[in-house]
């Protein structure tokens, strides 16, 4: 009689569950040492208190420039009816629960040890970002469904000691639908739910024809956008990927929610005022905020768009 | 009688020769169009005179940190004995030569962009960074002789139009020799040539067991990290392979100068003092200084270390 050895997935190996409670580290090497300096964000276990300044985190968005995370915190904090206490400035907006920082690609990974360090629990995150569109209307906000890489593969790899590992890039679906549940039917544009690419590279790895290097023609360009687009992809951008695994691996709930600055369908170089660029980008910062308003039970006489 | 189809490396194909004269973009698809926006470095064909502001560039120093670079800068303004004309700030320091610039990972390329509107010729690129070394005393200074990915594979994979794409991360080892030999025989650090390990993640990439996720021991990093040394890498850290790769097929001279900020074999965690690492992220730059100076005929009585 033949026996069956059981096929675990990546996940079941991994122990990739959802966390609830205290957040956990999945570190079978890390005891809780005296100090733990997180360089590249400036704080330290021992230099200070983590807890204190950041426990009632629930929400961490990121996004990707300075200017834009800046102008969101302020917005936050209307949003939310947030009283600023004399003397604390935004960089203290983590103890209105919602931390709003700006990542490098790989800085989600830090932030998780934060709230580890801090005793942070069912934390959900969101990346705030713009990309380029398929055969979209340049403004449209996108929802992602699943972050795929240039080769449509649902994964992140990482070279880890001497293996390459496939980190599975899932997102919430549950926020992605209430999310859209929360986008305004009467806006003037539209917000919908689509898988996203993400790509390491800027030109090539976008079938641009503007960069330094280009060894293909516009007919293989159009051909490849347009099968990438028949198999759902609705828009392409730079960080979905790593965030979704790293998130997912983590146990924590997150979303992705982009505006496209044009349809790439049409061509490579953006060409809309800076004005107008402006006003998209704050059109997934006002959905994720009517998501965080709902949840922490803040009434508002106003819809999400017309703050 | 057999007959043989000659087998053509990547180097033949995609034409990765020398670039000399005014730098030639690599693209078959972009004619010189009107204007060209390098939209994440605020400069555009047609808004600013490129070839007035850079084309007289011949060397091109990236590095990590923005403070480092300005303070690197500054120092470049003293090594090259430049007179900052009146009303010009350090960021007209193009006009001296040497164009000191931040990168984000991926900016080379508009770099090279650049360089070709400005009608720049043999200009030579650097990369000066910080590190974590293997097996060497803290502050030593690795020139990269050849930089690998996590797998130890000399190339960067970058996935175009539905093919993964392999380009060599070939540097100059004239380049290398000569920065070696400029290096100070009295100085109290060593100076060396070695494989560089380029990772695309901070903490399991580079075999970390401080890390928010580890699922490895202790006794498997060492022995990971006992075995690329055995290979002759000297030091990990995050961008020669795609700096190296991209100045390659652009036929572009480039070199990688890091100093160590710890040993990998003996912990994860820097534990000396910040004048210390300032001190030592200098290193790296005295020696790109004299070689520049070299270059460039600028005859000096004191020694790059003293400066």
């Amino acid at each position: 009689m033949a026996s069956f050895i059981p096929i675990k997935t990546v996940e079941e190996l991994a122990g990739y569950i959802p966390q609830t409670g205290p957040l956990q580290m999945r570190n079978q090497s890390f005891s809780d040492i005296e100090d733990d300096v997180l360089y590249h964000i400036a704080l330290g276990k021992k230099s200070h208190d983590l807890k204190d300044m950041f426990h009632d985190v629930k929400f961490v968005c990121f996004g990707g420039s300075p200017n834009r995370m800046r102008s969101f915190a302020e917005y936050m904090v209307k949003a939310l009816n947030y009283k600023m206490p004399a003397g604390q400035d935004l960089c203290d907006i983590a103890h209105g629960m919602v931390w709003v920082c700006r990542p490098c690609l790989l800085s989600s990974m830090r932030i998780f040890k934060l709230l580890h360090h801090a005793e942070c629990s069912d934390v959900t995150f969101f990346r705030l970002g713009t990309s380029g569109g398929l055969g979209l209307k340049p403004g449209t906000v996108i929802i992602t469904e699943e972050a795929v890489d240039g080769l449509l593969r649902p994964y992140m790899e990482v070279a880890t000691l001497g293996m390459m590992l496939q980190h599975p890039s899932r997102l919430s679906h549950e926020v992605a639908q209430e999310l859209l549940n929360l986008a305004d039917p009467n806006a003037d544009f539209d917000t919908i739910i689509g898988k996203t690419m993400c790509t390491l590279d800027f030109y090539e790895g976008q079938a641009r024809l503007d960069g330094f290097f280009c060894d293909y023609s516009k007919e293989d360009k159009m051909a490849f956008l347009r099968r990438v687009h028949n198999r759902g992809i609705k828009n392409i951008e730079m960080e979905s990927l790593c965030f979704a695994a790293y998130c997912y691996r983590a146990g924590i709930k997150s979303a992705v929610v982009c505006v496209t600055l044009l349809d790439r369908m049409e061509g490579d170089q953006i060409n809309v005022a800076h004005e107008v660029i402006e006003e998209w980008q704050q059109r997934p910062q006002r959905l994720v905020a009517a998501y965080i308003r709902k949840h922490l039970g803040i009434e508002s006489n106003v819809s999400c768009n017309s703050i």
